[in-house]
């Protein structure tokens, strides 16, 4: 019989989605163009020539066993070896490739670092806003997410709510920086804090709290900003990374794990990691974009566009009159909306063809995010949009 | 804490792996072309030019975002319906892009097709010899595996040890034809045989029990031999396909789970393992192998050097007394161990630097498996040592 679990499943459309799906309906009626889409997170600009470059010489130096062959399931050794050299070289920790396990890109790298510390029952913390998906990542693990309520001001961490909260049954917490959806980044400050509290809560409750560190956008961080590397702060940290927004190839599905030298069994993890591919069917990301990978590991994309559109959606949203945190990175903004209810909001905004995601599943209510990952001269035109928009429905 | 299940996973290391570790240092020793390792089955042919020369034209032909952007979950559309119109066309099965789930090869598809179809505590049956993987896929979604003894006669299936393992208990049959380690294919008379019983046992359990057919050597089917397709015997079919024998691309990671359109629920399955890959973060496998694989939908490599390889092997071990089941395809060959103890047989063996696979792992006793994807002329070089060894120690 199929499976009632995953068949249920199916009756929950991501709310996300189904604004996709809307504008490129709409799109379909009054042109694209037209549909001021900030629904989703697709990376707008190209992925460096190099990295097509990559591919197309692999293709012609490698033999076919070398290019195609499998990969051993941590992932080929020498795109470890250049992963870990590239951690170390930047963020000054002493990475070696056995601390590297490759994956299919971050929600790959999620799932294995969730299994490598939770037993089915184990609580899992993380705080809000945050990525709708961690609830299915999470909660197919058998572990429980709990989410934290957001500390609203500057949407970096509510310490009171996250203490409250601790227990034994909390084996990891899960974070995000820079923030989908908030685009805010975790201060040194806010780090240190973190850091000390799970500490502290590691010595009360005499086991380890991993620190899962989900870092998508770690690469796009805009200027003035206080984005460090997580890791540096927490020894039981596992970075989990993906390639899809600093190279634009979120088709590939690259990243990996990195699990910090310091932490507790550090050496396990990455074996442990094996044995977990064996069940789920992981086995590996694709070896020429492992390889093509490898050879761009230090390159992005031009990501300046996100900045000149955060900028531009910034200036209006504050002039608007609108409550919104400064984003440090990513290609979000996190305004409150301009009526309680975010879903009434965003729905009336949907009558001026602006495409607004509701926060609620973001675990906060009245807010709502914008994806800018698009042209910039498309933002310029929806400015005039959203006046209208304001001026009509709450002017 | 890090999971004990996981860790204490790390400490049974793989039999088959353990001894291609072994070839490999010996390899060092001796030069690598010394040792007859028979060992693993990683193809040996290069893939299809017309694969590299689709990787190179689509970095060309396609903008940044066509190529390297997210697939929806179930993947490329064009895709998938490029896949089901080959299968129709090729077996006659009214498949569209709707039953089509790509995957990063048959491991994924089979952890998809496992928790579509049972839920934790039901059982799966799979017939000896069978691959030893099957039980970290079975195992790890919740449900158990059961191996059927072997008919080890023919290789085919033991019917009445079949009959008496079904119960209501039992959600799935997996099986693998051409078989990984025997080298048999099902005959049509057995597929036949199997669909009565499983039909029959639908209507004593009431209940769907889904048939899930791995079959990654689908395309290496040698003269003569029997191997139909699958689905064509059973509407409750999920076969499970990868291109990482047929077109010699194990590490590039792509296939796809293929759903009789026939089946109780087909609809339901596809969106179903897009469920299940949120869980698992799986999240299809990487855009350009997908499309390169789709402009080679219907190529294979040059397979003939398997059946070439087998008709060597085949020959030999009849004429040196060895009672062996000739291949109907694939890559293996599966002979009865001259003593009774098939590990102390390979250990011996290995003193001719002869890498052979005992068969317990695989659920039999007493016999070795050969994984002939090897040069010709390696073949031919092991059969005066394999000739020697048998006089030496069985002589």
């Amino acid at each position: 019989m199929i499976s009632e679990k995953y068949k249920n499943m199916c009756n929950t459309p991501s709310v996300i989605r189904a604004l996709s799906v809307y504008a490129t309906e709409r799109g379909k009626e009054i042109g694209y163009e037209n549909v001021f889409d900030f629904s989703l997170g697709n990376p707008s600009v190209p992925a460096p020539a190099a990295f097509d470059q990559a591919i197309r010489d692999l293709t012609e130096e490698k033999s076919s066993a070398e290019l195609h062959g499998y990969s051993p399931n941590p992932g080929n050794p020498e795109v470890r070896r250049i992963v870990a050299e590239s951690l170390k070289r930047r963020f000054g920790i002493d990475y070696r490739a056995e601390h590297i396990f490759m994956t299919s890109a971050a929600a790959s790298a999620i799932a294995h670092a969730l299994r490598c510390v939770t037993e089915p029952g184990d609580e899992v913390l993380t705080f809000a806003p945050f990525f709708p998906e961690y609830n299915p990542y999470v909660n197919q693990t058998g572990a429980v997410l709990r989410v934290v309520p957001a500390d609203t001001k500057s949407f970096q961490i509510n310490f009171d709510a996250f203490k409250a909260m601790l227990s034994s049954k909390v084996q990891a917490v899960l974070i995000n920086t820079p923030n989908n959806p908030s685009g805010v980044a975790y201060s040194s400050e806010t780090l240190k804090t973190l850091a000390s509290i799970m500490k502290e809560a590691e010595k009360t409750y005499g086991h380890e709290i991993f620190l899962i560190s989900d870092e998508p956008y770690r690469e796009i961080v805009f200027e003035g900003a206080d984005a460090p590397y997580v890791s540096s702060f927490y020894d039981n940290t596992i970075s989990c990374y993906s390639f899809s927004k600093s190279l634009s190839v979120p088709g590939e599905r690259i990243g990996y794990v990195a699990v910090n030298p310091a932490a507790k069994d550090a050496e396990m993890i990455v074996p442990m990691c094996v044995q977990i591919s064996r069940g789920t069917g992981h086995n590996c990301p694709s070896s020429i974009i492992q390889m093509a990978m490898a050879r761009c590991v230090d390159m992005t994309s031009d990501l300046r566009v996100y900045e000149t559109n955060m900028n531009i959606l910034y200036k209006e949203l504050k002039e608007l009159g609108f409550t919104v945190v400064k984003p440090g990175g990513t290609f979000y903004i996190f305004p409150k909306a301009l009526e309680e209810d975010a879903n009434a909001f965003c729905e009336k905004a949907k009558k001026y063809d602006l495409i607004l995601v509701p926060s609620d599943s973001f675990g906060v209510k009245g807010y709502f995010r914008m994806a800018y990952c698009i042209d910039t001269e498309k933002v310029e035109r929806s400015i005039p949009v959203l006046r209208k928009f304001v001026r009509e429905c709450y002017g």
